[in-house]
C-alpha cells in the first residue's frame, strides 16, 4: 500500500465532530479509519490496540473527553458527570503507560475552568485544550530528536524494537523521530527493526515508518538481536518507553529488557526517547510499575492462526522493565539526560 | 491433532523399502508422512526442515545412502558413484549441524566394507548399518536424559529453546529428553516453551511434545525470556546444539546466545544437551562454524501470509554461537561435562 506523501502520518485527529483513528492493528496491510462517537468505543479501540503507543494513547484520550461531551445516545445530562466518567474509563484501559493518565489529569484541570459554562463553550474549551496537547506534543517530538540525533554518528546501524514513531504518538515520534532526524543529518546509515513478538509492531508499523522516512533498514526476529550484537553490527540501540519511573526505570514493550541486558553485555549504547508526559515523579522505582498481562492467545496465535497446538497455553507479559543502570542516556523534549538519573529527572520535571 | 500413544514418537523410519518422513513444516495441524524414493527428495526435504534437529538429519542423510542405492530412475549403474554422489548431495544441504557431515562419513566407512559385493548384499548391509546408528541414537538419548535429570532439582521451571526432541531426534530427544527423564523423577515442575522465531519450532513442535510427556508448559515469545528471568521464574535453561567446537563452543539455533547471554545475567545455569555425533574435533571454537543464513521472507512472512510490508526485507541467520564460557554443563550421553570443556571434550570422545 501507499500514502500520500506527508511529511509526518498522523494516526489520529478530531475529525468532522468525531474522533478520527487509523486502525493500527490493520497496517500496513490496510489503511483503515476508525470514526468515534462514543467513549465505549474509544475504550475498545485502545484495548485492542487499535490506537497504541504511549503520547498517542494520551492524545487520543484527550480527545475522547469532548467525545463524552458530544456523544448524542448518552443519556447523562450532566456533561461534568461525562468527562468525570470517560476519564475513569479511559484510565481502566491499560495500565503501564502513564501518558494516559497524565493526559487525563491535565483533562480534568482543563475541565476545571470551564465547569458551569454553556456546554458549547466547554465543547470548543476542550477542543482548543485538547487540540493543544496534541500540537504540543508534535513539539516534544521535534525537541527530542534534534536532542537526540547528536548522540549518532556517521555509519551508526541502530537497533529499535516495537514502534515508537508517528504511529504512537503525535508528531514524528520519540525513538523514529530521532532516528528519522540522525539520518537526514548523515549520521544513520542504518535501522535493524525487531519484529517484536506477539503483535509485530516492529516488522508491521516500525518498517513501514523505516520506508516513509526513506531509512535503509532490515527486519530481524528479537531472538536475532544477540548474534547482531557479538558480530558487532549494532552500534547503538534507541527505543520509546510507556512509563519511566522517578529513579530513571523504563517500563517499555515486553523485549526491551533483554534488548538492553544484551545491549550492556556487547558494550552497546542503549537510549531511551520519551517525552517528560512519560515520566511519572509518582513512581518510585520500575518495581512500582504496573505491567499489563495480555491474553495468551495473542502468543500462540497469529491473525487468527493457531501457532500452538490446543491444550498448549501462551503467557503475555506486554511490558517489561529495564532498569536505569542499563539506560546510556534517556532523550526528553528538554535534553539527553544521563545518570544519575534521579536528580536529572527530577530537575528535568522542574522539581530539581 | 491426537497422536497413538506410542512412548516415543518417530519422526523418520525406514519402511516398505522407502524412507518415511513425517513432514515437520505442517506439525503439530497436520501428521502427514512423506515417502522418499530419492535423494533430491530428500536433500529437498531436508533444505525446507520437514526433517530437522541435529540428529535427525544425521540420520535421515544415513538412510538416504540406501535410498540412493535403490533408486529404480537413477541412470547410474555404478553403487559406489551412487553412494558418494548422494552423499556430496546430502552434505551441501545445510552447513551448520555437524551430525549430517559426521553420519555421511559413518556411512563411507560402512559402505567401504561393502563395496564390490552384490548389490543385493550392500543394500542389506547398509541398511543394517542405518539402522544401527538410528538405534545408537535413541540408546544415546537415554543415557543423556539419565545423565541430565540429576542436574534438575524439585518444583524446577525450566525453558527451553527451539524443539530438542522425539522430533529433532532417532529417540526420546537430547534437551527433551533430558526434561522428560527429571519430570518423572519429579525433579520439574513446569517448562518455559520459548516459540523460536521465525519457524517456532518451540511453539508449534515443542509444545506439542511437552503435551505428550504430560508436562506442564506455557508458551512465551522468545522476547519474554529476560523479563521471565528477571521475575526468578526460570530456575535453569537446556537446549540441544547443532554443533559443539573442540573447546566447547555451541552452534545452536538462533536465539540460543541471547538467552545464554540473559541467563548469565540472571545467574541462571545454562545447560546444552547432545550426543557426541554433535562434537565436533575438526572444529577448534565456534568462530569456525559455518552459520546458515536462511531467507529473508521466513523472517517477513508467516506460513504465505505477509507481516512486513513490502520493500522491507528481512535478515535470517538461522544459527547462533553461544561461547563456552556461558555454558553451565554440557550433557552427553558419557556423562556430564564441566569446564574447562576443551579437555573434557577430548576426554570423552576418547581422544584424551
Amino acid at each position: 500500500m501507499r500514502l500520500a506523501a506527508a511529511e509526518v502520518f498522523t494516526p489520529l485527529a478530531w475529525r468532522d465532530g468525531a474522533l478520527a483513528l487509523v486502525d493500527q492493528t490493520l497496517l500496513p496491510g490496510e489503511e483503515r479509519w476508525l470514526r468515534l462517537t462514543r467513549v465505549a468505543e474509544l475504550c475498545d479501540a485502545i484495548r485492542r490496540l487499535a490506537v497504541r503507543g504511549a503520547p498517542a494513547i494520551g492524545i487520543a484520550a484527550a480527545y475522547g473527553l469532548i467525545v463524552a461531551l458530544l456523544d448524542r445516545e448518552d443519556p447523562e445530562p450532566d456533561p461534568a458527570v461525562r468527562v468525570a466518567r470517560a476519564s475513569a474509563a479511559l484510565l481502566a484501559t491499560r495500565p503501564t503507560a502513564v501518558n494516559l493518565r497524565w493526559a487525563l489529569d491535565e483533562g480534568a484541570k482543563a475541565y476545571a475552568t470551564l465547569a458551569g459554562r454553556p456546554r458549547e463553550e466547554q465543547v470548543a474549551g476542550m477542543l482548543g485544550w485538547a487540540r493543544a496537547l496534541h500540537s504540543d506534543d508534535i513539539e516534544r517530538n521535534r525537541a527530542m530528536a534534534e536532542h537526540g540525533a547528536e548522540l549518532f554518528a556517521p555509519g551508526d546501524r541502530a537497533l529499535t524494537h516495537c514502534n515508537a514513531g508517528a504511529l504512537a504518538t503525535g508528531g514524528i515520534g520519540t525513538a523514529i523521530g530521532v532516528l528519522g532526524a540522525a539520518f537526514r543529518r548523515g549520521r544513520l546509515a542504518q535501522v535493524w527493526v525487531d519484529e517484536t513478538r506477539p503483535l509485530l509492531q516492529g516488522a508491521r508499523l516500525t518498517a513501514w515508518e523505516m520506508q516513509r522516512l526513506g531509512v535503509p533498514h532490515r527486519v530481524v526476529t528479537d531472538s536475532m538481536v544477540g548474534a547482531l550484537m557479538r558480530r558487532g553490527l549494532v552500534d547503538r540501540v534507541i527505543t520509546g518507553a510507556d512509563r519511566i519511573a522517578r529513579n530513571g526505570d523504563v517500563a517499555n514493550k515486553i523485549g526491551t529488557y533483554s534488548v538492553a541486558v544484551l545491549a550492556q553485555h556487547h558494550g552497546v549504547p542503549f537510549y531511551v526517547a520519551a517525552p517528560l508526559s512519560t515520566f511519572d515523579a509518582d513512581t518510585p522505582t520500575g518495581a512500582d510499575i504496573p505491567i499489563e498481562e495480555r491474553s495468551g492467545t495473542e502468543v500462540t496465535t497469529l491473525a487468527g492462526t493457531a501457532l500452538s497446538p490446543a491444550g498448549s497455553a501462551g503467557f503475555n507479559l506486554a511490558f517489561d522493565v529495564t532498569p536505569a543502570e542499563l539506560v546510556t542516556a534517556l532523550v526528553t523534549e528538554r535534553g539527553v539526560l544521563r545518570p544519575p538519573y534521579g536528580p536529572a529527572i527530577a530537575a528535568a520535571l522542574g522539581r530539581g
